[in-house]
């Protein structure tokens, strides 16, 4: 038998604490602020929405923040993940470089997101939470609160996309197994969900309207319930760097280190998971490491997006960032990367982005799920749609390695698995996928609707 | 951070050989009986469905089989497979047993078929086959045979049962992926499935008439096509001993050697590849482990079945073999546990169960997903309906030691995974979930159709 292709960790290698990039950020952070006046928000402010052990990370600038042995012992069902050499991918490129990934969709729920949904649960449970609300699209973020929220006790709305409700129903059973409780957005069950039913009865939702009715529900429950996020905030792209951090020493198992790193970024959690402490060892230790995040063609906020001061949520009641936006009234074509629709991004990734310390391109639809049948082919595994997208990327860097003869290392994480996408792959051995990129003169009209933030 | 929960092993512990209960079978072999004649078989006769290299593995003597290099590279991609200790579940029953589980639904297709079928394809591309046929009951199988062709670039045929084919079309999606031709059966491309459908053209198929058809289909192709089966056969439960013979390094490990070893019984082929090497130390080293085979209560061949000669198959056409079985005329109720539903057993498991060397219950539908949702909700992991029998008999095991104070080491096979069968969980969170009991009158009427074997 030949070389090793995976890399393991023991349990004990879990991390035992979360990188916190503010403490790195090469430029000054910039203020949160209150959609109404405009004015940096207060953490009471905040704590409308989150508890104050979550504010208190959204802030935090310490470098390393010790992960609670509670959430190290729910971290142990999965993690450390495996670290892989793709090396029959490597093969049916003809490419000299090395292919590694980072495999995520090992978690019981099948992608990364548990990484911070067992956090935030145990936060909420250690601040006295009783109940949380959050939304979810496909369901790959609302069925890993539900896990969380089962294993600490705390019950869990859910407000999903309707046509998502209707048409993926698997997610939604797990959640229910998980004893979450699963509405149909819009719902009648909130003052902005009622408005959008009267306009429109039919209206088969959206997450920024799901976004608006769980933040309504939890800011209007006089304090009783918190509201969960999965992505874009701080303290959410922290608590997804085990995932580099572990990748890291699975690289030195493996003897290599990589001169690419790529992921796939929506909202940016996964990418910034697993970029972030590679980042970190190219602003502190002088590495070189090319750092990649990979965006649907059909949402293409880094690379088409102004980066700006936009609302978080399309109702323009969210907190406003400074980010990569393609405008908060930006509406997502109907394309099966579901993870990956959200108008704006990360206010840390969006910084690395526009300093020049992370580069991102675009994939096409059509591009991407043939990279997720090639590897799907190669190496067993099914791919998410959105993990496509770094895959699609990992073999158009193998392939100019092809080229140039350049052996180089190659390193890219695996989201999530596509089980519960297969109707996309259908889609798409049948042709009916559409290679749609959003326009730029779309773009331009968008940016007429930014928040007036006086200075900015 | 407490006591580690996850037994992992490197690559390197891949076990280089197989596992052959029949060079310690403390009963002498049965042999295998023509469907006309009722003599025993030739290896030629064999050789029409299988390649040779195969059939000499079917009634091969050596206690350890070399697994192929290339074989073991694909095993690689998901072995060796975790052995994980369910704390949680402990906890939750409050007993002072340890519940430990092999975990082989982290294969790519979810579950233990992926052993024995890169095992054939590779055996099958070896003795220079181009293409196999098939049939598949929900997908399990369907889904690892057609992984394996196309690593080893065999072209397939499937015939999937119409109803499942309709009704799942997750697992049909995933097999198209991996190129395979997946036809819904009763299909009007054999005699036989044309004469079903004849009777019946809204026939919604069954496993025993897909079984029919993939075979005729290999057996009328002059030697182009041969036939593969994912259970049942002595070369399938052998290949499937990987499980068990890492899962003994893993209990070594932690420390500790089963009391009781769990798994559940369809055709037999997860529970034998992982009881097999925990019989071989009971049959050879003097260990007292019991040995738990559990099955379906609407499905019960080891239970309320004659251990006696009869057909493979329903339509009489496949070889005779002795095992226990519930007359090949048995209909399988609807029920989910779609693995599950085979009115024989394995010769091996069969032949153990009779000689007292292996225990065999069964379990109900209800309290098999009410153990389900319990280890779902206490380990994350989502079971398939089929692991969940063995799921139920390890919970009533470590309850009943917390009746006698007991602190015994219960040890179980998790086949599979449930993404594929959410719909299941959702009917039995609705109440709506049958608990049918196949009725002793029924099996009584079946036997009156068994083959008369001279001299049986």
């Amino acid at each position: 038998m030949s070389d090793r292709t995976r890399f393991d960790l023991d349990q004990s290698r879990i991390p035992k604490a979360w990188y916190n990039i503010n403490a790195d950020m090469p430029v000054p952070p910039t203020p949160v602020l209150h959609p109404g006046t405009m004015e940096p928000v207060t953490p009471e402010f905040l704590n409308v929405l989150f508890p104050m052990n979550i504010v208190a990370q959204e802030v935090c600038q310490d470098r390393w923040v010790e992960i609670p042995d509670p959430v190290r012992e729910i971290y142990k069902i999965w993690r450390p993940t495996p670290m892989r050499r793709a090396v029959r991918l490597e093969k049916a490129l003809g490419t000299p470089a090395h292919i590694y990934f980072k495999d995520e969709s090992v978690s019981p729920v099948g992608s990364h997101k548990p990484n911070t949904a067992v956090a935030q649960a145990f936060y909420n449970k250690e601040a006295g939470t009783k109940a949380l609300t959050t939304e979810t699209g496909a369901g790959q973020w609302g069925s890993a609160l539900a896990m969380a929220c089962n294993f600490f006790g705390l019950s869990l709305e859910i407000f999903m996309v309707k046509v998502s409700y209707h048409q993926k129903p698997y997610r939604r059973i797990i959640m229910e197994n998980f004893d979450a409780h699963v509405f149909p957005s819009p719902t009648d069950r909130t003052h902005f969900g009622k408005r959008v039913l009267e306009e429109d009865p039919e209206s088969p939702g959206s997450l920024g309207i799901a976004i608006s009715e769980a933040v309504e529900v939890a800011a209007t429950s006089g304090g009783t319930k918190k509201y969960s996020l999965g992505s874009v905030l701080g303290h959410v792209m922290m608590h997804q760097t085990v995932i580099g951090i572990e990748a890291l020493e699975q690289m030195e198992m493996a003897g290599e280190y990589p001169d690419v790193v790529i992921g796939c970024a929506g909202g940016g959690s996964n990418f910034a998971g697993f970029a972030f402490p590679f980042v970190h060892k190219n602003l502190t230790e002088g590495k070189k490491t090319k750092i990649l995040a990979v965006e649907p063609a059909s949402c293409p906020t880094l690379t088409k997006g102004k980066y700006t001061f936009d609302f978080g949520d399309t109702a323009a009641t969210a907190p406003i960032v400074k980010m990569y936006t393609l405008g908060h009234t930006f509406i997502p074509p109907g394309i099966h990367a579901g993870g990956l629709r959200y108008h704006g991004m990360s206010p840390a990734v969006s910084a690395l982005v526009d300093h020049g310390d992370v580069v991102a391109r675009s994939a096409r639809q059509n591009e991407t799920f043939q990279a997720a049948v090639l590897f799907s082919k190669t190496e067993g595994i099914i791919p998410a749609p959105e993990s496509a997208h770094a895959i699609r990327a990992a073999i158009d860097e193998a392939l100019a390695c092809k080229e140039t003869g350049e052996k180089k290392v190659i390193a890219f994480n695996l989201s999530g698995h596509g089980h519960f996408d297969m109707t996309a792959y259908q889609s798409f051995h049948h042709g009916m996928l559409e290679d749609y990129e959003y326009p730029d003169h779309a773009v331009e009209e968008a940016m007429t609707h930014l928040p007036k933030v006086p200075g900015a």
